[in-house]
């Protein structure tokens, strides 16, 4: 983890020491737990709850030896607690201790992103209803299509975030499970009791069946969610990079006080962190693969998931609550230029309009191809000679035959393009 | 899509003409809705009902000079219609047509692929109970860990299966939605009860909001999710691969009568339907990055996606029909060698039952250092000397100190690792 | 393969049909080599030659058997040639020959592609001087930066291309091997020198080493090679999307005659050509994952290398060679407008002058503070004011301290941008 | 970066101090150009080079602000400055420094990977002879083909880590590359000189032709040099790690004194560093994908590479270079068990001598059907009765028609199969 791109409470969870002390926390609980079910001496548990400790410098000379950072966690463990130490760990393999506490991990992290998920979700619904009628031209293809409004391309991306929220929930479910049953997961030595404890003291689910470890398919559903999350921050951050470029100008990422792209040219405001979110998208696509990857773990387990979890699923959560934290931030202090939107609506003199008039030609009786023809000579005129398209159709006699002045005027109302906003707000019940 | 990697059923899904025949589809329902909310008379669309075809030949004349092939589609079926193809598609986007036929096609891939998960779960499940007793060793890190029972091993497999329908009915139903929004998904010359009617008639979901298409994330969800699924049965068949070789000889893929690997070396029988399942996951890992990185598309729409889509959707779809076919065909006929299973177990001497042995004389009252030094020193005895441990512990004066040699033998029983079997499997429903 | 996406040339290499023939092709060599060194009767030899073909029915009859596609072609072709098929593929594996066709069909697609990459790189260095003083806005963050000139645009390009040339012609040099060496490379059972005479005939080298294949390190490069290319590519064609969008208006693909994006909306040129190429460049990045994972074969062989090669490999060389033609035909045909590029240059009111300006100040004594201060006044109000910069510095007492008005004539000259181009190009070897 | 996964030399380049104290290097020596071309008082650049330094929390404070630590760095030399300062970064762009920066970082770092490179091959170069005769079996598809020798496995990855060091050659080269060009690589406000100066300085090339940034194909060709070479040591890792299986036991990577797997249970010798090594390699793939995505920078640069940048090729280099190490060490003190080795290739009888007698047979005038029928009912019969193949052929009459029984013993030689060795070692150079 960077500690530029990273959030003091997400990389909390996934720092060195969090690590450990919710895997001290999962074995207490087990003492707990065996206490509980007569398999463990009541002041044997006390004494481990009260002296149990993990020493970080002990734990790097031991996994200097051993080469194996949960192995030396364990020893470290057991060193703090004199004698009772003998009853620490008995029939509980390394993983059932790792495993559990990185679910507790991808919890915490999940319910920090589904509450960053949600904050972001009310703001763009409500940018939906604040922009609603802010007109701006639709853009395909980067060529200038039909009008929208600000506030529909905000209702848009309300609704995806909505998709996202419930695919990490579901993601968040799949992965709150612990497992305490050993080493090829038979609970050839432990109670299942145990097992039952310990989740439900952690609010946990058992998972169903085990091996060595919980199946890796649940932590890629997680990785995988991260990085499609992260695919439409990326997209928002592309739209927002392309309507803050000079030729464009209808958005601005909002300068905090003091900062500068080039002080000397005032124009010169940089969409930033758009741009680093897409960047940052890049990297939760990558680490993904890497997850998906990490599924197919040989027989009863191996080891070859470790270092990819161990550096990429903190990675990956933190640069989500970045890129999360900001882009809530920049819609929040997005500056929006209704004045440059229409100003760029009116840059291809009135051709938007075309299909309209086409169809209102139709209707009134023309053909397909009269209608085109008219049409299609109008606007190759309107835009190689940069006139305005309405003003030619008022002046052509072919036109007149089928729509009259007044229509003409009526069709090139920018407000007929988005009469069924309404409609589609209250689908989507965001009105 | 590679013929030799596909099954008739779906790859007719994705054939050129079943895409085209799903575009026609939606094209004559858009009229009918036309008609039925009074837009188009009903001489109209009952003309193009008769008469709308699409032709192969002319689309591929039309589509060399516009160089889309949506849009030599349209013109393909407008001039098989005549007069009446004026109607046609007024207000609707080529995407409209598209995106909600693709949407048909996922549907119906998604509702095949379900089928054949539910099948080869069935399958596993059955296998469970089939094999509950039948002892074999745990392997992790590739050594002998634990003894667990081939039918626990098809248990964490059938959970696993279980987990991958939910989510691939998940992503089913984000991609059950259907689009016929126009331009740039504001019904500007569309009337929105067109959209409803259609995706009813249909069976998708109208999608809240738009722009020019439906969003890409759906997308993303889906090709992610089978990468997922391809690493579930990748690991599957690893595990398979391993325990067919030479080296292990536990289960082989059956031949079919006739083929041979190699007919003079008989223990030549490569496990091919495993390497293959392997290889694909690789592809669908990366066609899952491809489609992640088209959820990222600028504005209303840009037309990068469509390549993309396709050529992978249908490849992933066809490839995990085919792995999960193949993977279930090889199950199904499995050969599983219990006896084989038994020698690896005896292949370490006793040694798997050291650490039960150690926690017996604890509970007996050695300390952990006592306990662990006599277990060790005996370990390393049989393991150097490839004498049976149970043997050197009979023999051991310090060991009779704690055990007496009736429970020595009790503790050597391999049943014992597994006697949670019962608790596993009626917790997880396989019982 | 989709066939709307590749050339017929690059596809036909392949082409079932080619790749068998180029099997039988080494087939045929084999033995011929065999005959020179006196392993096989001469007549035997002529008799194979004479005889020696495969059948398609055939095969697909065989592997529906066998499950093989190698070992089926084998078989077909040994039934072609009667008695003499006995002499057939004595120590020599079904890899030996498969690995080898491959290697020369890679060869062939590299070829194709490197000369479409000269071709490419010849018009782009043609176009750097055609452009070398059509200046244009430089854009970095999407904001306008400095000018440049479209011909130096067309100059970076330039040397990109040259770079992956190498590239491409290391990573052809690379898989140029060719491998006769048995079932695990040791020549168990055949003559080194058949291998020999077959690769120097075939205009391959053996590779030194190999077990029962060319190892696929050499393949990744290939495939990583390829996306790296794809990646510059997608790169130019991101460059062409935004300068052809409607709020730019640089440059144009150019439409071939009756390609009508919008008949009615004459400005609705969309990039489509240049769309595509981002998207597949997304294709060739997932498929060289694929290829990065198929470096890790298990021990002397497995075969999961061989589905993920049998599709990616051709789809791969068929798309960056359509991308290839089709990115060239679009830059042969480009249209260029140089009016718009000068009118963009104008959209900053002279600021891109500012810094220009401030270091002029700063050679005439000023401090940077002093500079600083009164180019920050004079920007801020041009910029909000949209009034020229050259205007209001004219009128600036405390700049006339510094600047006499001449010297603000002189420097803001445009061509003072550019104007090392001259050493720029001749260090390049563009002039 | 992970600190547990990193070696301190190359974990020194890639931290934050070096990073800015090689961007005050290019600094210093961009102004002792300068000052050489008499654009700066010497005294001035006197001043400079003994004042410049950098604050590590200033730049904290003033990134908070400005949210670009590039320009806080640059701000915080300059007020280390003084009046000097204002002499600083005249017509040079961030992106000069830090691009050129970041090349001399890997530069170094390559260089470490390639002495690393070297080091490795040396030693396989040496196993390579050392274990040229000691006899394995070579195992394709995990099933036993016929024998090769450990050596002949060493002499195969020695030359595949020789094309590794020539493509790391390249991709460094092709990165030893600066610039200092300004803000759209125009030379706008700087001497050209002051880049060619600098760079000769520092030991890299200018780039031919630049924009804001060097192109990005560059960084992306070293990545993904990295993932191959990644790619590789994960081959070399499986092998190994099959080869230590409780099933296989021909070799062991040496544990350190003190490392335990499991006291109780000394069969359980993990291969951990393999596992290891196959883990790191998945994180190489996925941030190579990552630094392909990155060529396609908009226009004259955007700064969405950045973030990918800062933390993926650090990460890169620093997990190739723990991989090489620990693979490196693994094996120095790997243990091999030839007898073990032998003890497996009896695994099957005598099967894998049944090409060989087949081969004689044909030669000796059967009919390949003929010998084929002998041979696979011998061998059927050896399999399923595990009974001594050779035992069989000596006692069948069909046999004896056509080898005498010497011939027979001759056959069943197991050097015969590795009887090209020293041709091949040869070719190799690695005799």
């Amino acid at each position: 983890m960077n500690r530029r791109y990273m959030l003091p409470e997400m990389a909390k969870i996934f720092s060195e020491e969090n690590h450990f002390q919710l895997m001290l926390d999962v074995s207490i609980t087990v003492c707990e737990a065996m206490a509980d079910i007569g398999q463990m001496p009541k002041a044997v548990y006390e004494d481990i709850k009260a002296k149990a400790a993990y020493d970080l410098d002990r734990i790097d000379e031991i996994e200097a030896i051993c080469h194996n950072t949960v192995v030396a966690f364990l020893n470290s463990v057991a060193e703090s607690i004199g004698p009772s130490g003998d009853y620490l760990y008995r029939g509980i393999s390394a993983m059932d201790i790792k495993d559990t506490a990185l679910s507790l991990q991808i919890r915490k992290a999940s319910d920090l992103l589904l509450a960053k998920l949600t904050h972001l979700r009310a703001l763009l619904a409500e940018m939906t209803k604040k922009y609603k009628d802010t007109l701006m031209i639709g853009r395909t293809h980067a060529t200038h299509a039909e009008p929208i409004t600000f506030g529909w391309k905000m209702a848009l991306w309300t609704k995806e975030i909505d998709r996202s929220i419930v695919r990490l929930n579901n993601a968040r479910n799949v992965m709150a499970v612990g497992k305490l049953s050993g080493a090829v997961g038979t609970f050839s030595n432990i109670d299942p009791r145990v097992e039952t404890f310990v989740c439900r003291r952690l609010g946990l689910y058992p998972a169903y069946v085990t091996n060595q470890m919980l199946q890796r398919d649940r932590h890629a559903e997680f990785m995988t969610t991260l990085a499609i999350i992260g695919g439409s921050l990326e997209k928002f951050a592309l739209d927002l990079r392309i309507l803050q470029s000079t030729d464009v100008q209808e958005v601005e990422e909002n300068m905090s006080a003091g900062q500068t792209h080039s002080a000397v040219m005032p124009h010169k405001r940089n969409p930033v962190i758009s741009e680093r979110i897409c960047g940052m998208s890049r990297i939760l696509r990558g680490n993904a693969m890497a997850a998906l990857e990490d599924i197919a773990i040989w027989n009863e387990r191996d080891a070859s998931h470790n270092v990819p979890e161990d550096m990429l699923i903190g990675d990956s959560c933190c640069l989500l609550d970045y890129m999360l934290y900001h882009f809530t931030q920049t819609m929040e202090n997005l500056i929006v230029y209704p004045e440059n939107m229409r100003r760029n609506i009116d840059e291809t003199v009135g051709l938007i309009f075309s299909q309209r008039v086409m169809i209102r030609m139709m209707d009134k009786g023309a053909s397909w191809n009269t209608a085109y023809e008219i049409i299609h000579r109008n606007a190759t005129e309107a835009w190689n000679q940069h006139i305005d398209f309405q003003f030619l159709l008022l002046e052509d006699e072919e036109v007149a035959k089928y729509l009259a002045k007044d229509e003409l005027m009526e069709i090139f109302d920018l407000n007929n393009f988005v009469r069924n906003i309404d409609f589609v707000f209250h689908r989507a019940g965001l009105d």
